[in-house]
Order: C-alpha cells, then structure tokens, then sequence
C-alpha cells in the first residue's frame, strides 16, 4: 500500500536518526539523575555557545505547554499576568495551564498571528493610565512565538521593537520557540546569539525539530532562585534527565539543529510554490514550515487522497484553510510528488 | 462649605439608615458564631420566601469580587472556564482573581455591555466542533451581570435564551447581581422569584444597595457540598456572620431593598432627563441607576465643580465618557439641581 | 429568664459600644472607596504611630483566615512553604486557605501551642543540610501567634531568638495577632513598638479584640510591591473600605484596644484563680483569655448550666478538656458568679 | 578504570535493551500524536488485559511526581486533601507539587514507611467527630506506596482494610506504584489483577523498572471526566505520546515487566544475605529493591570505594542509615563482588 505523506503537523515523524542513534548509544550505560550528568552540562554548554552567552542557565524540560507554564509562572509575580497575541498557544491550546498556575493570559489583537509593538504599547500605556489599574491584571511579562502559530515571523526590528518595551516597563520578554529551527532557517539574519540577546528568557524546541521531546530553556543571563525546584514543584523534573540531555547533545553536533531547520524551510517554500503554481489562494504569506491555503470544500475529499493536512479554520460557507506542515522529515521528492497529484 | 453630591459611584455612601440602626441594635448582645445564629436564619428565610424558594440555600460574603471567586471557583471543574462579556467585571475588574483560582475568563464580545444568547451558543458550537477541543478551556458556566456594567439590563426573553443554552449544554447559569435592587427596579416584570427560577446561583447585592457590607448568595434549588468550607478556604467567612445577616434582615423587611432600588432608578431616570434636555449625547441608553454620556473635553472641569462623576474611557480624541451613578441615597433635590448647574 | 454568661470564645458579643458609636455617627456621611478615604488614613496614622514607625505601611482586612492567606500568599515564593507550630490556626483550622494558595504548611512540634526557636533552628539546618533539599519545600517564613491557640505567650527573649532565625536565612517573620490585645494586656513588657520592631509583618486582631469585624496588617519597614492589587485579588478587598478604618481608628483613640484587652486578662485571671480554687486541673498554665481545664465527663452537663464555654479535646476516657474564653466584653460580676455555681 | 557498581538508586542505569531496541525500531516511523496512535493503543491493551479489567482506562505520563499532581489533583474536591504517610513521596520529595494545586497532604505517622489501617480509620473519625470539622480540611482521599519508600510492602490484607475504609467514607484509593515490578516480584500472591480489583486509581511504574521514562495510569472501573485535558492543562501530555506507548509494549510484551522486577528482587536478598551475613545492622527489614542498613559513620569512607550508595540518615551521633538499591539492571556478580569487599 501507497504510504500517503503526512502534511499535518511536524511532531508525526519519531526522531532525527542521529537523535535516535544518540539514545541507543546510551545503552547499558549509567548516569547520575535529574539532569546532573556529564551528557546533559554537554548538551548545556553546547548551546550556552551556540548563544554566545558561556553563563547561561540552560534547562530540559519535555513539551511546549509543561515549558510555557512552568517559566511564566517561575517569572511573574501572583499579580501579574502575561501579554500574549490572541492566537498564541498559551492563549488558546494549552487547556487553560496559564490560568491553573494563577495568572491570566492578556490576549491582544493579532495579526497573521504576530503582536504588533504599537498594540503592546498602547495596551500597557492604556493600563498605566486607567484610575483602576489596580484593580486589574498587572502586564508583567511579555510573551511572543517565533516562528508564530500561523507560520509568520518577527523581524529583528519587530523584536528590538518587544525588547525597548519589556525595558521601559521592566517586563521580562519571554519566546516560546517551539519551532526555532525553522525560524532560523527561514531567516538567517536572526541568529540564536541575538535571540539569546534579546529575550530574557526562550527555548529552543527540540518535539518539533528534530528531537523525541525535550525542550531547551534558555535564561541568557540573570538566574531566577530555585528554578531546579520549580521544575520538580511542576512534575516536570525528569529522574532520567539524561533523555533529554542526549538528544539536545546530538542537536547542538554539528550544526544537526540548523539542518534540521533547513530541510523543513526547504520543503516547506517548494511546497509553497507548487500551491501558488497550482492556483491555491495563501491564507498568510508564511516564510516558514507552516503552510496555508483557502481551498473550495469541494477539493477537500480529493485532496485528502494524495496528502494528510490538517483542517485549520472555516473560512466562509463554501471555503476551508486548510494547513500543510514540512519538518526536518519531510523528503522533498514527497513534496514534488505533490505537483502532479494536486 | 457646599457639599458637591456624589455621583460618582453607588458605594459612596454608608448605608441606609435602617441598616445602621438594625446594626446599631446589636449593641451588647451576644451571638452564635459563623453565620449560623438566628438573625442570619431569619434574614435568610427571608431571602428564600421572597425568591419563592423554601429550600434555597443562602449564604453571606463581604463583597462581589470574593462572591464571584468562591461561587465560580465552586462551581468549575479545575479544566473549565466561565464565559463572560469582556466587560464582565470577572473580565476586567477583580485583578485575575478568577485566574488566581485557576480558572480562564471565556471573553465574549459585549454590545452596551450585554452578551449576546446568539454569540454563546456560536462560541460553545464552535467549541465543541473544534477537533482540538481536548486542549482547550472547557466552558463550565455561563457569568452574566444583571444590570450590566454599562447600566443595561437582560430581558427576561434573553434570560430565558441563556437558561436554554445552559440546559443544553449541562452548564450552570450564573447571576452577579451587584447591582440586583436598581435591576428590580427598572424591570418590574422580572422578579426575584425569576431570577431565581432561571439562574442556577445569583448574588442579591448589598455593598451598593443600602447594606454597609455584604452580599447574598443564592442557590435557589440544587445545594453543593460543603461550600461552608469554601467560603472558610477562601477566607470568605466572617466570625461575626451576623454582621451581614443583620444587614440583610433589615433589606428584606417590609421591603426595604425594592425601596433602595425604586430611589435610585427614579432619580437616575430624572437625571438622564435632564442630561437630555441639556442636549448631552447618551453613550448608553441605560434604563438603571449608572447614566453614561459623552462630554467635550473642555467641559469637564467646570462639570466638576457641581457634581462629582467618573471618568469611564476616552470616546475620541476631543471628548470623554463620563458615567452618573446614582443609588439608594440619591436625593432628588440634588438631582435637579443639576438642571441648573449643568 | 436567665441570661447564661457565654465564655465559649471572643467572638461572641457583637462589639465594643464605643466602636458601635463610632459606626453609627458615619450615617448619612460618604466616603471614597477601597479604604482611600479619610478615617482609614487616621485609623492607619495612629497605628503606625503606636508601633513607632511612621513609614509603617497598615492594611485593614476582614477577617484571621483571609489575613493570613493574603499576607502569607503575598511573601512567599512559589516554591516556598511557611514553618508553623502544628498546632497554629494556619496548620489546622483555616480548611486548607494555604495550600490552597499553593503553598505547604511545615508544621513543626509545639509545646503547649508554642514553637521553640531550637526546634526551629533545627528544622531549616536539617532541610539544607539535606542532600535532597531541592526536591523539598523551602521553609520560606516564620509564622507565630501570639497569644497562641493555647493561651500561651512568647517572651520577648524568645521573640528575639525567632528574629535571629529569620535574619541569619532571610525570612520573613509573621505574627498572628487575632488576640493581640490580650497579650498586650497580659505582658506589658512587650509592646506594639517592640513587636513592629521584632516582625516583618504582624496583624493587630480587630474581631475578637473589640471590633465588629477586621484585623490590621502593620508592615513596619519594607512595603511590598501592589499589595493592593493582592487584597483584591484575594477578594478581601470591600468596596466601603472606611467600615473596617472607623472601628480601627476608634480602637486605637484614647487607648480602647489596650482596655479592651485589659478586661480580657481581668476576668480571664480572675476566672483561672476560681477554677484553681475550685480544684480544677489547668491543661495548660495560661497568662491569656483563653483557660483550659481537665474536667470528669460526669461534670460537664452540670457546668453548662452555670455557663457555656468549649469542648476542646479528649484527655483520656474518663476526663475532657474543656476551655473558657474571656475577653473585652465579658462582665466581672459573671465571672464571679462562677464561684458559688461551679 | 573499574567500574564501581551503583545501588544508590533504580534510575541509574538508562533503559533495558529490549525497551531500547523498540524505540530504536520507530527509526523513520510517523504516529498520530497526543498518544493516540497503535501502539499506544496496544500497550494501554495489555495493561489492561494484565489488570483483568478490559475497560481500564490507562494514559502514559512522564514521571512519578507529574502522575500524583495530575491524579491527586483531578480526583480532590478544592476543599478536600490526601492522607499519607509522613514518609510519602508527595508529603516530602516532590517539592510541594500536590500543595501547588491547592491540596493539603493529611501526613499521618508511618511504620517502616507503612500506614497502618487503624490510624487512618481514627483520623477520619477523629475528623468527622470534631465539632470544628467544617473549618479543617476533609479528607478525600488515601493515599499509599507500594512497596513504600522504605521498601516494605503493605499485605493483601492490609489493602483490604484500606479499601474498606474508602468505601466507607466514600475516599478513593490511590496507589502509587513507582516501583511496582519489584513489589510484583517480592509477593506474587498479589497480581496486578488484585491491585486493579483493590484502588480506584493506581501507576505502574516504568522509571524505576525497566523504561526509559514513563508511568502508566490505571483506572481500572471508573472513568474521570476530561482527564486528557487534565493532562494537558498539567503540562504532562506528549505531542508524540508514543514515546511512552512503545516502551510500555515492550513491558508488557512477554512478561518483561515481570523479569524486570525479578531481577531486582533477586539481586535485592542477595545482598541482603551478605549484608546480615557480614554482620550489618538491618534498619528496616525490607523484602523489595530498597535495602537500608545502619553504619557506623568510621566505616563510610571505606565502602564508598566498592558501591555507590545514597545516604539516608542519621540514626544516631555515631552511626548512619545508607540505602543500597538494586534493579532490573543490577548485575548478581557485582553484588556477590560485595561479599570479598564489604
């Protein structure tokens, strides 16, 4: 039987191969728990380097939701909540995991799932200036995705833009990166050195680029008190935190984590191009892995033979968006296959 | 010097006369403690014979935000959410208690305050046929005010509309009546008996109608387990209980409380007489004690020498919203005299 | 028919008249919300001038429960949890306010409701010193109450001790102050000023000392950050903020507190003295309002003729130990009426 | 360099081989994510079939403190907390995990690590009995380890009284199996079909005997609304859920959970014998994986040299507890070894 490609997210595929030759390696072997072993300071100090920044505090922890609340609830006060665009996944795909920490997500308006510094500011002036401030959710971090959940990217202006805000008020900036090898793929004038630079505090997804879990949170510079016990308070302290320090090890070789990103940006822009080629509308112009289209609801059934995508949004009564994700898995003869099948 | 009357909100004022004297006639007794003396009995009975509900729970709290929190944080599974209008007090108001609880506020798009039966029903579909729906906030309850932040009011076709949602969906229909007297007041077609027949809990609120502190809580049919312990978790329960059940002994005789709601409508109704007649523009048609208009700039500060008001937005860049709120212990003789002044 | 003294606990009688005067004479009067208004600002200036710190900070509250959730809440770190004798209302009778406020309860020995410092010491030497320390709560306050659960009183030296703990690891130390007047009245060698001194925060009782309701938080140096936006949070915020100011302010004029915990100790030492006289088998020796006895089961239905007082615990088969409670509003003449009834 | 082998604890040593090879066999493979996929399906299968209870629920979770903050949390009413042992992991070593979600542990005293029957029966009547019950926190479930942490194992018996006592209040049953292989192992006469048949909920262990990471979650009768969602909110669902899938297959592929746990019992008297044989001084007379022997603190330094073990404790001012650990991995010639070079 026909192996039909799988379009619909990039978490499908189990591991790179030399991830997965990493953790066999391991066998047979013993290691010291919770992350304290000679593999996970590797994987650490691989990638404090690769940030440019020898005194970061690097930690693992396994999924994307368990890393955004364990670090925003680690970083604002009981008061406070997290400025967030109103399609972030904290926003919308985490089952409420801000909110049983305490702290309300302050959606803002988006667009093609990108916070714009102008809403920011005026959101947090707006704030500052209404007599009952006091009685409302103090913004005390700000939180950005890059890639974001619609495939778009920030500038590094855009993001120069976050930081003089999170400055002036003091509000830590907080990236969720669940896709960073793909952002750094899709524009390379944005390197980890400057995301490191600007962010007080991101993490470097492993699920969805190339690893079997595992997340890297970076904090660039200042340490936050009893971050270890946080991450146990959480349920997020590995016993085996080796897991996960051998995977991000085999990442941060030789440049595994980049290529990762660039098998997913290059398929994902011939994919691009095969669908403007074949005459699909763009829902968002996306640089990334993440691909839309409006197609007639007519199409769907048909199309669903020749490739798995996932369904995204209604459009209007008689169309779809419909989303094609690419990864560091995706063969680009698959995609090319794609030309003649659509 | 001339007393400027206040008009700036309805908790200015101590409490209405009666009040203070049932509380002044406590002087040198003694009473069981937590609630459960005779005067919170008798004050409770009360409260249940006039919503037409024998069997109706009652119990007192000191104020709306702490009633919210304990009813909501009772009520919601730990992965559910309450709907609201985005100008919900829960939304906007209670600095993320709701949050602090665990529990995301569901923000629905408000028109004058008011949610739509038709947006409820739309945002629960669309939840419910989202194939993701497993990782979003499950809608637990339906919040609405009754009358609303902006001075508006449900009608009881609307409420009904909300009660059927709420039966289809298995979700509790929750009433934050801060405001409940001056709503009674406005809408003699809806009673309590209503309220109490449509919402599965309801607060009666005293703290800005004629109490000095406290709130009433009402569980018209369906009792929860030890919500006496909630209350005492939350911190919630006064030793002294029958400071409030003193309180609202006094309102619910020889109907006290539809007094304190009938003044405040008849003198905010001649206010906004008057608003009208002096040819300032109305931002809310409200038919309840809080009246909205929509001033030049310029004009405020001499406004302000014969009233007291309350800046509630900017409306453009050369005028403002400014909001009336009257109450129990408006004087008419204030009212008028603004006829004049203004 | 006779009227039974009650000396079941301190919360009986509704208040002192003089604080019942003051509430009366703010009818008709209005004020500015959230405690922002005049009386507050007198009630706090004369609080913090009695603790001797002009720059103290002072918050007024409803109620033991709700203080200690919000003031604990407010100081600890997430990852934090609060030492306290296991006997303290915070270990006990608060139905889980801080956990569930996230935070654990370390409830150490007590003799006679006391925690001895060497106790104390030992607890957080032992915690650093263990090899697991970060997989386990850090004890990140000290709280005390004075006088304890059990009548007793902490001498000065031993207060002195407790700062020293918490000075040498950076904890806060938080005194529990529901039946402070009483321990004022009982050793006068310890003073407000002496206690603002010794503590980082510490309640001054209001509901069981004199007033209708409320307790005063002193933060005598260091303020923290949006405490105001906490209360609310917390729902311990009343809208009539001034209720809770003009009782505090009436308290602290013309030295009532201090008389109010006067007749407290009064009576309570009279009382002990008959009891002892009486042949009665003290459970505890206690300086305070609150005497305990160890009374034959065959005697008790006889003794709650004469007056009501508490069960408190099982002594062994044969014996109870019951409890007698004095306090600001009990009358002399009912005490010595015990004499010839017990 | 020889290898010193390691007993100081069951999460050494990374995975069992044929754990390993199944994940290695994934290489290339793509799933359905969130742990719906087949294998997935196959391992909660034979689980389920090993339980004797075809319509077990069981969901894959990550690690032993994440499994009991997501089931405490999702089976606790806000007001109620768990009773455990003093000695429990969630009363001291998952940094407050199960206070972080709001819930009091009801720590109860402990013998050799066990709870007995007779004290939770009196601490529930003592709690129900006492007039002041509403104020304190209910408890609303039991919790126990098996084998404990002092790796003793409570008897068929002796779970049957608890669950007679949970059917009596109503409570449900929770057993936390982090080492269950080797509870398996050390008394055959009780079968995973009789620990299905005895708790309501319950984890067999993958960490500690034989996976990689990993806990399995049995609801062997009823099923909890929405606690995929639970999972999710807690941070602990896996976008490539088969992770955890795959390596449970292989446990329960022909009988390997089972060997696992042989292996560590087998290796665990081995060394008992010796260690009594040599003349130490047995703790805890234990009969799993966990062996505790008292020292004196002169010979420490010396048996570093031919094991690895953890400290325990301080028994008294010249001796320690040490725990030496074995597992699935632990070879029976390194602990024969022990015999020449203790």
């Amino acid at each position: 039987m026909k192996h039909t490609p799988r379009f619909d997210s990039d978490y499908m595929q189990t591991a790179h191969p030399k991830v997965m030759e990493a953790l066999a390696s391991t066998s047979g072997k013993d290691f010291t728990g919770y992350g304290l072993d000679e593999i996970c300071r590797s994987a650490k100090d691989r990638i404090a380097r690769e940030c440019g920044c020898e005194d970061a505090e690097v930690f693992f922890l396994e999924g994307g939701t368990q890393t955004n609340a364990v670090v925003i609830g680690a970083l604002l006060h009981p008061y406070e909540g997290v400025i967030a665009p109103a399609t972030g996944h904290i926003s919308v795909h985490e089952s409420g995991a801000i909110e049983a920490g305490g702290h309300k997500v302050l959606a803002l308006p988006h667009r093609d799932g990108k916070l714009s510094a102008d809403d920011v500011r005026k959101y947090i002036k707006g704030y500052y200036d209404d007599a009952n401030y006091e009685h409302m959710v103090s913004p005390g971090m700000l939180y950005i995705t890059q890639p974001t959940e619609f495939g778009t990217m920030y500038s590094l202006e855009e993001l120069k833009a976050f930081r003089s805000i999170c400055d002036k008020w003091g509000m830590p900036l907080y990236m969720d990166g669940a896709r960073l090898a793909y952002a750094l793929a899709a524009d390379r004038s944005i390197t980890l050195k400057d995301y490191a630079s600007l962010c007080d505090v991101f993490y470097i997804g492993g699920t969805k680029c190339g690893a079997m879990l595992g997340e890297a949170v970076v904090f660039p510079r200042k340490r936050i008190p009893r971050f270890f016990s946080t991450i146990k308070q959480n349920g997020a302290l590995l016993a085996k935190g080796w897991v996960l320090g051998v995977q991000f090890d085999a990442l941060f070789t030789d440049g595994l984590y980049y290529e990762c990103g660039k098998n997913g940006i290059e398929t994902a822009l011939a994919l691009k191009g095969i669908l403007k080629e074949k005459g699909y509308r763009l829902y968002v112009d996306s640089p990334t892995n993440q691909q839309f289209i409006i197609v007639d609801d007519s199409r769907i059934d048909e199309m669903r033979k020749v490739a798995s995508f996932e369904f995204w949004d209604r459009y209007d009564d008689a169309h779809t968006v419909i989303r094609f994700v690419t990864s560091w898995a995706t063969r680009m003869e698959d995609v090319l296959a794609l030309r003649d099948a659509l």
